[in-house]
């Protein structure tokens, strides 16, 4: 039989070196979450599919790979098939809704405020193309069970630790609320109907500018004078003075709920990273209820990690109340970043040890215990006829040190 | 909207507990496998259909889940349907193809002999019943490209550090060459067509005895004589005496290869665990070629181990001759097992600190980062009504310690 080498379309293999650089990052996130007092946990891939069909996802419904039905369930004579007669599970497209399906199910058993972690793959069918996979890691924490901005706090200071750990620094967080968003839209005269609509014109003005946000938004035909307002709201919010919102129809405990975010997270980030207030900060999701939030490489034009709270959504899974919030590091574009700028992960030193077809090869391991003993991981390789090209292919597959296996003392030299 | 809070079928959620000792196995593992050379790759959970089917899976190819055919690609007015119209990847039933589709694709990549640890969750559609589940974890090692037998001392040896360092002591590997059973089965006068059906007898001694075995041979209608040969064979070679297997017509390269095997492994053992020859080890699956192995739990009914070289496989696949050996550990059972035995990951200590609604959270998170720093793994709660209650409930979730937060010097007490 022969067999298509590639991997599935728009996924992939992941060779020693890339592994050792994501397991590595993986792990120091993990550690520092549960350091900070978020607890691990993990949900199958596979969800039933009316789960996923019903959730809030928007586009990426239309992402799921579905699996097909079994057995007798698989009726493929019917007349006027069509794919929900055919598709009971399908795979994750995120990691909300296995966390919102687990939480219910299992909220006996956690504590009353459950902080959790989840890490692992997500599955979306998105058109091929470079640097977008269909099969891509998401990296979550959620406190589920606090109204409170402790929780806000608790996440953004925590993610901001674990970039730290991994000696990212050249970071911002950058904060907004959906109800602040909400009143001062509103408060210049749009309506409800138009909220996202303008929402997504605001977000842009990193990339068009103020003129660019005028002209845009004169094109859907809003009202002069609303438009106006808005713009005069910009120019003088764009400060990034908090205390300014309650003149434009924000809550009051909505404008304390902000400060009281900005004015913790400063002090706990003493100066290694700051906060900002921007009001242009929208985030696509519509299931977003309070404070919404990114973290900015500075200077690149992406966020590394964004989230918010959505005080509706899991409570809405069994007909109760449950405030959640959460933050997603984007991992793919954080491991990408880290390996173009050379990131090496500190793993142990790799030696390689060469030995003869006679040697009996229990000596071999035994002396490689040795040198394992003294901190090295140690591979063993037969010696090749010709040895300097075996170690210049050695030396490019990542290997440190190596030594010729004798029973007296090892000499362990560089490979380069 | 209202979901099913149940996985999906045959699936689970882990919880942050089981999660933690899962993780903490599966990093020993991992670790003792690099220490000792081998390198950690990943292949994709979903994999093209074709290779999964085309594949000599035995029964497994009637589990696999397969997943659907999206836009276009998806004609469900054709008549006729079929399932191969529907369905273009597959989920993974088990580790062994995605190696062999990688090796093949990245083969110029990776050191000629390439010694693989792949850890990752495989699916398969079973009937769902206690204890078993359509998805589980398999953690495999082989070694590709070199045909003698110190890729199998390697193996075989690097996997039993790996139970020792967990602590699993108490385990025997068993042996046997799928060329000896051949040999003496085939000298015993049956035909190459009674082979897989006389070893599949013979694998039940065990549970059976002789008399079993000569009744379940006798029920087949083989000739007595050769029931007769075969018995007398079995009570001889099962002293485990290797020499012997050449009065057997066992070709004597076999002899030696399950020599130096044995004796290689017995030396490194060093007396912490023993490897025995065992004429009635058979393993099911028919791409072996050679020596096959089971690592046994002494006293349980069952291996949690096992593996054999297979050197036609990965070669099969691009029309070459590619040496390989594999051990996989059965990480269901052997988590398991870990938790009936009581075993608790050395994890970091969990406290709880407990604080008021009226602090300032900032204040509260860096004394918190104090005891971080002094190896503590801090959660934040805010302290409940009933803090008695508070306290029974996070001992029960797994938390160590607790403290409750002041401005001073704060007094850590052991929860329970």
């Amino acid at each position: 039989m022969k067999i298509n080498v590639n991997p599935a379309k728009g996924m992939r293999d992941l060779l020693p070196g890339e592994k050792e650089i994501r397991d590595h990052v993986e792990k120091k996130i993990i550690d520092t979450y549960k350091n900070n007092g978020f607890q691990l946990i993990e949900t199958p891939v596979v969800e039933n599919i009316d789960n996923l069909l019903g959730s809030k996802g928007g586009e990426n419904l239309k992402l799921i790979f579905k699996i097909m039905k079994r057995g007798n369930k698989l009726n493929l004579s019917k007349e006027n098939l069509t794919e929900s007669d055919l598709a009971e599970l399908g795979l994750r497209y995120d990691l909300t809704i296995p966390l919102s399906r687990f939480y219910c199910k299992h909220r006996n058993e956690l504590p009353s405020v459950f902080k959790a972690i989840q890490v692992g793959n997500v599955f979306r069918a998105e058109r091929a193309q470079k640097g977008r996979y269909r099969s891509f890691k998401q990296c979550d924490i959620d406190i589920i069970g606090n109204p409170d901005c402790d929780a806000e706090i608790e996440l953004l200071t925590s993610t901001a630790k674990a970039l730290t750990e991994l000696d990212v620094s050249d970071f911002q967080i950058r904060i907004n609320d959906r109800r602040i968003l909400k009143s001062v839209v509103l408060g210049c005269g749009f309506s409800e109907e138009d909220f996202e609509g303008v929402c997504i014109i605001l977000d842009k003005l990193d990339k068009i500018g103020m003129d660019g946000i005028r002209k845009e938004l004169s094109g859907k035909d809003y009202p002069v004078e609303n438009i106006d307002r808005i713009l005069a709201m910009l120019d003088e919010i764009s400060s990034g003075d908090i205390d300014i919102l309650g003149n434009y129809g924000v809550p009051e405990e909505v404008v304390e709920n902000m400060k009281c975010i900005t004015r913790n997270v400063t002090a706990i980030a003493d100066g290694k990273y700051d906060i900002v207030f921007d009001f242009t900060l929208v985030r696509g999701m519509g299931y977003y209820t309070g404070p919404i939030f990114e973290i900015a490489y500075k200077g690149l034009g992406y966020s590394i990690a964004g989230g918010g709270r959505y005080d509706e959504m899991i409570g809405s899974f069994i007909g109760q109340s449950i405030p959640a919030v959460g933050f997603s590091i984007g991992f793919e574009r954080l491991v990408n970043q880290m390996i173009e700028d050379k990131y090496k992960s500190p793993g142990k030193e790799k030696v390689v040890l060469l030995y003869d077809m006679e040697e009996e090869i229990s000596d071999v391991i035994m002396k490689a215990d040795e040198l394992r003993a003294d901190g090295y991981a140690v591979s063993l390789f037969k010696k090749a006829k010709k040895v300097s090209k075996q170690l210049d292919q050695l030396t490019n597959q990542g290997f440190d040190k190596f030594a010729m296996y004798s029973k007296d003392e090892l000499e362990i030299k560089n490979l380069d």
